[in-house]
């Protein structure tokens, strides 16, 4: 069995105070000698009492919960800011309740509603992804709301997301770094923002060392098998190829399945890098990895966000976490 | 700016009644007539009005907050239990309180006092896989406890985690279904007991069909770069293997690279089978798949262990969930 909950009135007994003055002791609340609201205090903490955190919470008007909103909480990006953020939270006793895909026309209002009842302090929206903007729900509520992973249309919202042309520009300086000059990319649709960014931060790269893409870059899909089928026109177009970047691990790993089909070595014929780390995010791989990459920053997101929506003054608009490279075998 | 929130007594105002009598209509504590208590609900229906579920849970005693302990917040496996048990409990108004690393014999004390003082309901542990077991902390509580994605060593707790024998059993035979005969196994530790019961499974079918591994099984690491260089060892020793049952999805990766560097065609001249189905959960390729491998049922557990948690009438011991087959390119 349980011990049981040690109470205020435990503490009273075996302090020999009355309830009254423990209480007073305890929360301050009135004018006591300090030898006594020590002594109870020494008795409290000898006795592992806790104040009910749930009568504290009613008190303030508080509940110590973060209102957590996700599109959808099975998007892998989403799941490592998503635990991310209730262990940073959870560290600093507050619990998250999670509405997931309730962000439509329809379910927010509901969602809104019963937060509110419910009291959260604050709410953090979790985005799978800076591909396209999420609305801005801000002024739903009167507590503060942060985002992550995503970006919505109103600038000072407070969001935390990842540098994709940062991410494009650190790709594209490891490549030419290794010496490498006929280089390629692969990524994802036209319109996709992250594509495009990661695009043009790691072509203005090649640009400012007098280079051009060894061919055009190739626009497809976040996929594996896009990543093996493009290798193929990349090799037909440009047999010298030295280099390719991909948008993705996923593109990365079917490019690379690809160039080994075509009898290419990597990285001995050509170097690939990816995007995302998903060997050490996903794969639990921080020994042994195979696939060069830049990893985004998804947990320091998940971090950050936490932090900014307790931080009493916390900074309007855009915050981006710095990528960083992670380098492997193959590049 | 956000809507003011709907109080008891704009109900009351606006139902033209008591705030006494509209307390006792939402709340059915006490005689009123069936009109006005229709009436009364009406009326906070259209306002919007919600229980101020604070209050409410202060009045019972109930926080309806789980507290959810994890060994390490981090892991992948982990990560996707957290964040679907916390999607099942939200839906359900639960939110979760998340200690990570706190589960060591120093930090349980603290923790158990803390998730007390809180008034949560009960208790979710999280492990990181099967491969060893966790100690049994359901008696320094007096709410429920559940575990998920490990064991322990008492046979009464309600623990909801993946079925070695069973993932190795579904491997095989999908691998002999497609008519293949000569088979290798790479693993990870010899001393893992989710390793030790996949190869048991596995070897058990193929024992039933009166077949034996085409070389021993091979023990390593759950890593890509172990199935790289466990495949060379397998290729060396059996040359005419036609298919490689892997422990996991990463040694799969590895395995299908070695075996391409030696020019063997997948699946062609050897199928290949992993365990995990990452390119699901985590690359979220739900369209275009490469690997072929058994999904453990990581999603599932999630799901049921906040059900059980909630369930009134828990099972008491281990319940296994399922594997499936996710069949792709290689096997």
């Amino acid at each position: 069995m349980a011990d049981e909950l040690i109470t205020l009135s435990d503490v009273a007994a075996a302090a020999g105070v009355s309830l009254s003055t423990a209480s007073k002791a305890l929360n301050g609340t009135d004018r006591i000698s300090a030898a006594t609201r020590e002594h109870v205090r020494v008795t409290a903490d000898r006795l592992g009492f806790r104040h009910n955190a749930l009568a504290r919470s009613f008190a303030r008007g508080r509940s110590q919960t973060i209102g957590v909103l996700t599109y959808r909480a099975s998007n892998p990006f989403t799941r490592v800011v998503l635990a991310t953020a209730a262990t940073e939270l959870g560290a600093r006793e507050q619990a998250i309740l999670l509405y997931d895909a309730r962000l439509g026309e329809h379910d927010i209002t509901e969602s809104v509603l019963q937060l509110r009842a419910r009291r959260i302090d604050g709410v953090i929206v979790i985005g799978t992804g800076t591909s396209f903007p999420a609305p801005s729900i801000t002024d739903r509520f009167d507590v503060p709301v942060t985002y992550a992973f995503t970006f919505t249309e109103d600038p000072d919202d407070v969001t935390i997301t990842s540098d994709d042309d940062q991410i494009g520009r650190l790709a594209m300086t490891h490549l030419l770094s290794t010496g490498r000059r006929r280089i390629a990319h692969l990524t994802a649709e036209p319109n996709d923002a992250a594509a495009v960014k990661r695009a043009a931060g790691a072509g203005a790269v090649l640009a400012d060392a007098g280079l051009d893409w060894v061919t055009p870059v190739r626009f497809g899909r976040w996929r594996e098998n896009w990543g093996e089928e493009a290798v193929r026109e990349v090799l037909a177009d440009a047999p010298d190829v030295d280099a390719i970047f991909c948008g993705s691990d996923a593109i990365a790993r079917g490019a690379e399945r690809g160039l080994r089909m075509a009898g290419r070595d990597v990285p001995g014929d050509v170097a690939l890098i990816g995007v995302d780390n998903w060997e050490q995010l996903m794969h639990d791989q921080r020994v042994s990895r195979h696939l060069t990459t830049i990893d985004v920053g998804l947990e320091e997101i998940g971090r950050r966000v936490a932090a900014q929506l307790l931080d009493p003054d916390p900074k309007p608009g855009i915050q981006y976490v710095a990528p960083h490279v992670v380098i492997a075998d193959t590049a």
